[in-house]
């Protein structure tokens, strides 16, 4: 299965500077890539990277674009990632078998539930009653979809995600825990992708949002009333406790965690490992993990840490006593 | 399907002040409610929200009675919270559409297991042999239930919850692992709630037990040989390592983790993204997590962090000669 | 269902004192362990536990090898930690009774995939065209193994892992996120064993590899093109984002993190908790959480954290201050 480089730019754009009969058999970075396969540069620092590979066929912007036709073939483009993106795209579809059937026959869908005629079930998923899944949207192997929940279109939900598990919601009672049954559901947008064996909550009375264009990786969790702005992505092991409301564009590192019931705008970015414990008003970058250390290191430091607030109270008497001496 | 006022406090107690004919259509927050739904009121501070719901019925506490009594139709309780979690489990029972099959038919149940006649096994949800399933017990759709786990009445396990999975557990030989078979089970009692794609591991020789009215959020990881006391509640992604031994009546944040083979009393409520490294003796709250700051600020105190341990030496430094000097 | 004392040294080696028709009926901890059963000790600080065991054999090493004798029954052996785990298997093999049918009927096996004669695909899992099961292998139930991903021989995958989600990459475009399909796959070498409900995502372009004896916690999220070098070990909840390049004979503590891009050196251990943020090149244990303290000390210690870099610049100002009045 190959692709003519020729192919290549007539559906995609952007000029090709080389063969445009040469077979592409494989796209594949620029360090292992080999004389049939087509490679992309997005980092002009990796320009050595450029000099050095085998790849028949090279990706670049215009700003590389001498450095790559004085090696050999390439593509000259605006912005080489998102056109190494399409070609990844066009590649599949070429290359992928569709699935024989559109709801898989080791699938469930209950009754009332409604599969849009271009829309896919995966394998051993399930799909309650009232739900919606919208056109084009993929549902692959081992997913849930509960009750009354709505995906838009061209959404991509990855194997063993659960969408509409009850929100974790209780009333105490001389200290046992009286459940608030979940009677919202969970509305998807379009074109967002949820990861494997992510869950997203069901609303305890509304609906948990999610709006077009969201990306979730793996392993995550979405709490019950959450609402995510449009174009928000979020890595691995992220949590969003219940109530919580994120603007859009916004990105969250992995093992970023949101604590419930605040606010953050669009635009905010969470580093990597990072706890929100309070609403973030403005957009900016925003960091709180404790760096990493040598074990001993870490111990020496971790064990002042937790005086810190005396040796604060060390350094204001210092100053008081400084201050006297010189008077 | 709509539910009468007057039939809500014939069936939970309370006092209706208003029609016992409004018909309930639905139950709503304060802030979004319509005339003709139900909400509540628990915080005394939301009281402004009170004075400006539309909604039909509110459901409040003797200290709000007057205000909501003089703004429309309410019912009076004393904990309107447990109250309102009452009305929700009222609504599911009249709107939730009983499932066909008491054990789905692409469930699979092995020989051996035992399926309580009341409970109920979701469509393509595993349990294996020797399992036991409880009265009225409900295991969603994709739930692993596996070989020898016991689970008790009236529990909820939502959907691709793993009970049972092997227990992590390793003897090391020339730097290969060598597996230690987990010849233990998982042991749940009454009214336990495990979450979407929580994992609760069997025990190594011994079982790994959760006692009454436990709940556990969605992605949680419970070690092998856990013991986790009655009516403690654990928020999601939290993961308890193996052989802790957890109190009753605590609850764990968001994200916290507990690490292996220590004690927490009962009482101890943990913090999200707090990673207990030690026993916890007293009941309390604890915390342990990096205050997230915006990025730039973050960077100069981690930085600072790391030489914490000198820092605290150069205050030292600076006592000594400041009494130096006053001598 | 029993094994004779003898019998466990004619298969396993050691010395046997006592009684070699002894009935063995299950395996306990000394704690527990009942005169009918056998157990082992490994940490000869815990002595006093031998002393009082009811336990009717312990496996022990030559140090205990008097202490034990003088008490009852005992193998002793070179390393009772590794003996014990071999007892297990031993225990396993005998009483385990096999599944009925190598690809259970409710499994969902494509096309094009393989499974050698001697693996095992659990009930309502799943395995995607092209994908390639070695000998000996054991995929649970409720597993998905992906498109082209390839499993050596003797691994062993838990309930709700997913082998071969799309790893997570996108390419910006006014904001929104274009995807990257993923056409890599998964490879794993031999003597693998993946948790219940972990995530391995496959590769962009190349594979995501991990190495022979590799051993992953249940809830672990391992990121695209990521590489693990043989008999790494991790525990529950860690995260590892894409493209880490992580050493042979490492282990990473629970809800431990890997930030993508880095490398780490062969034999590093990572704390529990702890976030890599930076490359690790030399070999050592590694470490970065916020200790856990009463929540009241935490506010104060956080609230000065926050402040510490001033907090460095007050110190450096007293310094200069001191050898302003010391001249």
């Amino acid at each position: 299965m190959t692709l003519r480089a020729g192919a290549i730019v007539q559906s995609l754009g952007g000029e090709l500077f080389g063969d445009p009969d040469r077979q592409i058999t494989r796209l594949a970075p620029l360090e292992t890539a080999q004389p049939t396969e087509l490679s992309y540069l997005v980092n002009p620092r990796l320009a050595q990277q450029l000099a050095n590979t085998q790849a028949g066929c090279v990706i670049v912007g215009p700003a590389m674009a001498e450095a790559a036709r004085s090696r050999g073939d390439c593509i000259v483009c605006d912005d080489p990632h998102l056109y190494f993106a399409r070609v990844t795209q066009l590649w599949r579809r070429l290359h992928h078998v569709a699935p024989r059937s559109r709801i898989h026959p080791s699938a469930v869908v209950e009754e009332g539930a409604f599969v849009h005629p271009t829309a896919v079930v995966g394998a051993l998923s399930f799909v309650g009653r009232g739900a919606r899944i919208g056109a084009d949207t993929v549902i692959k192997e081992r997913v849930t979809i509960g009750e009354d929940c709505v995906l838009g279109a061209r959404c991509l939900v990855q194997s063993g995600a659960v969408i509409g598990g009850d929100g974790f919601g209780f009333a105490s009672q001389d200290g046992a825990w009286i459940k608030i049954e979940q009677l919202g559901a969970v509305r998807i947008g379009d074109d967002v992708e949820i990861g494997a064996n992510t869950c997203v909550d069901r609303g305890a009375l509304d609906d948990t949002v999610i709006e077009d264009g969201v990306k979730l990786d793996n392993l995550i969790q979405i709490g019950h009333n959450t609402h995510i702005g449009k174009h928000t992505a979020m890595a691995g092991c992220v949590g969003v406790a219940g109530s919580a409301r994120i603007g859009a564009y916004c990105t969250v590192g992995g093992a970023g965690m949101i604590a419930g019931h605040l606010s953050i705008a669009d635009h905010v970015h969470v580093s990597a490992g990072s706890l929100v414990s309070r609403s973030i008003t403005k957009p900016g970058h925003y960091t709180g993990f404790f760096p990493i250390d040598d074990n001993g290191e870490w111990e020496k430091n971790a064990a002042t840490l937790r005086q810190l607030h005396r040796l604060r109270e060390r350094v204001r008497q210092l100053e008081r006593l400084m201050a006297d001496s010189e008077e």
